[in-house]
Formats: C-alpha cells, sequence, structure tokens
C-alpha cells in the first residue's frame, strides 16, 4: 500500500501520464533511419534468451558479437561468467536479464538476480517491472521494485533497462509505467521481453520516446527480424535494437547502405 | 566443468537413463482414474501465474482455493504474502514459483528465491531445472542447481517440486532430469510451466513415474483444462494436477462421480 505521500506522488504520475495520452498524436510514419550496418550494430543488443540455449550456443553468439561489434550481447543469468570470459577485451559488453520474463517476483529477488549478474561480469541489467502492480495502480511498489535494481546497477557503473511489457499494458499503463521508470532512474525504458504474446510497435516505440524525451533511452525489442524493422524502429524512437536476428539486420544494411 | 566424480556420477545417469527409455513401453491408456470431485480437488494447485495478475485477482483465487479445499494456490512470488495471509487456517498451502518459467538464472539466485518465498508463507516451491545446462549434459551442474532449492525447502519444511519443462527435451533427457532431481532431493517432478509451447502429456507422465518410483511426487501441468484431462492425467501416474481450470475441473467432477 502506498503511503500519503506516495499517494500524492502517484496521482501526480497518473495526471502527467494523462496528459501525455491526451497531447499524443500517431506520428505520421517516419522515414527510415539512415544508418550504416556499423552503426546500426553498435545499437543492438544480440540476444539468445531461450531455456534451452547451451553454452555451445552462447560461444556462438559471443563470436558473432564480436566479429559484428554489436553493443552487447543479452543473454539470461545462468550465461553471464561465460559471456564476460570470452567478450574480455571486445568492446562488447554483456547484458543480462532480471526478473525475466514474468516481472512477477520480489524486490530484492530482482535486485539480488541484478547484483550477481553484474559480479558475473554483466554491465547491463534489463529487468522486468512488476506488471500487475502497475495495473493494480500500485505506482509507489513499481517504482520501488525498478530503483532496487537501478541502485546496485549505479552503484556498479552498470546500465538499468526496464521492461515495460507493451503489449499488457494500456497507453495511460505504458506512459505511467515510463515515467516511473525515469522517477526510478532507469538509463532506459524497453518495449518487450520477447515472451509475451507481442513484440515492439512503432506506435509503443514513439509513445515511450515522447514519453521519457532525450536523455532516457529506449529499447525496441521483440519480433525485429530484418533491417527494414530494425530503422524504422530507431526512425520511431529507439536507440537500442534487442534482436536475435542481428546477424540478418546487419547483412541487409550492408546491402543497403554499404 | 564436472570433476572427475562428477564424471563417474554423469555417467552413471546416462546410461541408466538409456536403460529406463529402451525398457520403456508406451502404456495401453489405462482407466480413467475414479476420484470423487473432493478427492480431485485435494490433488490440484490452484494456478495464477500470469504476470498481469493483480492481487485483486490473487484474492479471488485464495477464495477458490479455500471455498473447493484445492491442495494450494500457485502463484509468483509477488503474491506468496497476500496468498499466506488469505489462507491462513484453511489447510490450503501456498506454493511459490522460483527461476521461473526459464530457470536459466544461477542456482544461487533461485535458492535465494525460494528461500525468501518461504519466509513469506510459502509451503511449496515448483522450480525450473537449468535446461540449457542439462542438453549440454552438464548434469552436476543441473543436480547442484535443484539441491540448492531442495536445501532451501528441506530446512524450513516446505516442498520442493521441479519442473523439468519436458516438451523442450529428448525422452533421454527427460528420464536423465527426473533421476538427476530425485537424486538431488526433489519431493516431484513436474512436465511443464505453462508458458513453453507444450504442457502435459500422458506420454511424459508415465514416463516420469516409471522413472521416479512410487516415493517421488509427479505433477502434471499445463493445458489441462477439464475433469476428463485431469483423471486421465492420474491414471497415468500423475498425483498432483497444476490447473487454472480447477474450478471446471471439480465442477465436471461433481456432475460426473458426485
Amino acid at each position: 500500500m502506498a503511503t500519503g505521500d506516495s499517494k500524492g506522488w502517484e496521482d501526480g504520475i497518473v495526471a502527467r501520464a494523462r496528459d501525455i495520452v491526451a497531447a499524443w498524436e500517431e506520428p505520421k510514419a517516419a522515414p527510415p533511419a539512415e544508418l550504416t550496418a556499423e552503426q546500426l550494430a553498435g545499437m543492438i543488443d544480440h540476444t539468445l534468451l531461450k531455456p534451452e540455449a547451451t553454452s555451445e550456443m552462447v560461444a556462438t553468439l559471443c563470436d558473432e558479437a564480436r566479429a559484428h561489434r554489436f553493443a552487447s550481447v543479452c543473454v539470461n543469468p545462468t550465461h553471464v561468467a561465460q559471456c564476460a570470459a570470452a567478450l574480455q577485451g571486445s568492446g562488447v559488453l554483456v547484458c543480462a536479464v532480471a526478473g525475466f520474463p514474468l516481472g512477477a517476483t520480489i524486490a530484492d529477488v530482482k535486485a539480488y538476480e541484478a547484483r550477481r549478474a553484474i559480479e558475473n561480469g554483466a554491465r547491463e541489467v534489463d529487468m522486468v517491472i512488476n506488471v500487475g502492480a502497475l495495473k493494480a495502480g500500485r505506482l509507489a511498489q513499481v517504482r520501488d521494485d525498478i530503483a532496487g535494481v537501478a541502485d546496485v546497477c549505479h552503484a556498479r557503473d552498470a546500465v538499468c533497462k526496464v521492461i515495460i511489457e507493451a503489449v499488457l499494458l494500456t497507453d495511460q499503463e505504458k506512459v505511467e509505467a515510463c515515467l516511473v521508470a525515469v522517477d526510478a532512474g532507469a538509463d532506459f525504458v524497453k518495449t518487450s521481453t520477447g515472451f509475451a504474446s507481442g513484440g515492439a510497435t512503432l506506435h509503443d516505440v514513439a509513445l515511450m520516446r515522447t514519453t521519457v524525451g532525450a536523455r532516457t533511452g529506449v529499447k525496441a525489442a521483440g519480433g525485429i527480424r530484418n533491417y527494414e524493422a530494425a530503422v524504422a524502429m530507431v526512425a520511431a524512437g529507439a536507440n537500442r535494437i534487442g534482436a536475435s536476428a542481428g546477424i540478418a539486420i546487419v547483412r541487409e544494411a550492408t546491402l543497403a547502405r554499404g
């Protein structure tokens, strides 16, 4: 339950979200972002989150990330130490997920999982919000849940991305989630886990960018399978792309742009 | 990596699994188990694991579980304390999931999550194995991962169920997973999370029961939506059923059996 102070803060978030949604106009499709293959690669979190992923598959992921100079490899916590060893000196970061993909564990477990991932070599942590608490209007709980992970990250010079799982939310809830995430110290908001019924949409990326402004990152993830989709997401406001199809995306970028 | 001793133990598990699979014959469909509605209700974990579940929905789940005398409510960790309070004195247990649904976090995070769930009132913990480690043949890692949770449970008089996510496994791997789980102290093996591409099958339940014998439980979960499916699972060897359709199942049981 929110305390008196939290109640005022929660009401403020709800009101700000309402204003943003009311003022929101679906943007015309922006022209696709003009990016070289190298620029695009540097925005991609090369992702392997399937539960059945083996250490062999993870080794291949790291080789690919090194060769293509992706921003990071995005993996489950069990693979973080292996990736950190494989990518040492490459400039490719290790990104670990936390509370993933349901976001329905308790705050201190998420914070502990994030801390252990960082200790094992992660430099970025993609955590999932408590969706049920958001839907129940318990915004202070959502904030504290995020802040627990963000504080762990920032104390260790790691980046905290906050997955809102947009497909489960109304526009009002998406905006509330983004405002709460920024308040709690998120470095990025991220559309999707890739494990729900839908992934990133241009609508959601644009709405999230409008909400968080220029100083917080927006990561589009889930279902981005080719160059065309990736540059459209960037044009809509994304500055990071989560994809398991990173190799195909940069190959197509090379063909399209050289 | 397995140590020398682990290697011998791992080879033994693989060989035993190979023998069990070789000797395995698909059983003829057993006649459906004859169970009263009350008996069946006492075998059901009344389940709500959707990430968007709110405290209101969880309150309803607990009311239903109390009214129908289900074995437990099975929920995400964020809802455990609420359920424990709501079900005090009812005889209905609280079952929490851990490392759910991917099973791909590190062992000490799973153990920590289990401990915190028990501290919050859970009496049963359904944990997911490290599927990728199993597929890579790292059976000692799979064992230690399970044992970490099982030890936490047993030190606190809680039950440990081990989800093997059968749809991702070959028969050989299913049997290996069950043998490892029993070795690690599992009280139950469980077919599925309900979040993968398939749930419980009669084939898997029978194979798992053959593998673990009479002293370890078998929980069938995932896609069990009616009475007919539930009693078929029991006939195949299940002694616990995980379902979100528990109410429909016991209603149909009352119609069928009184």
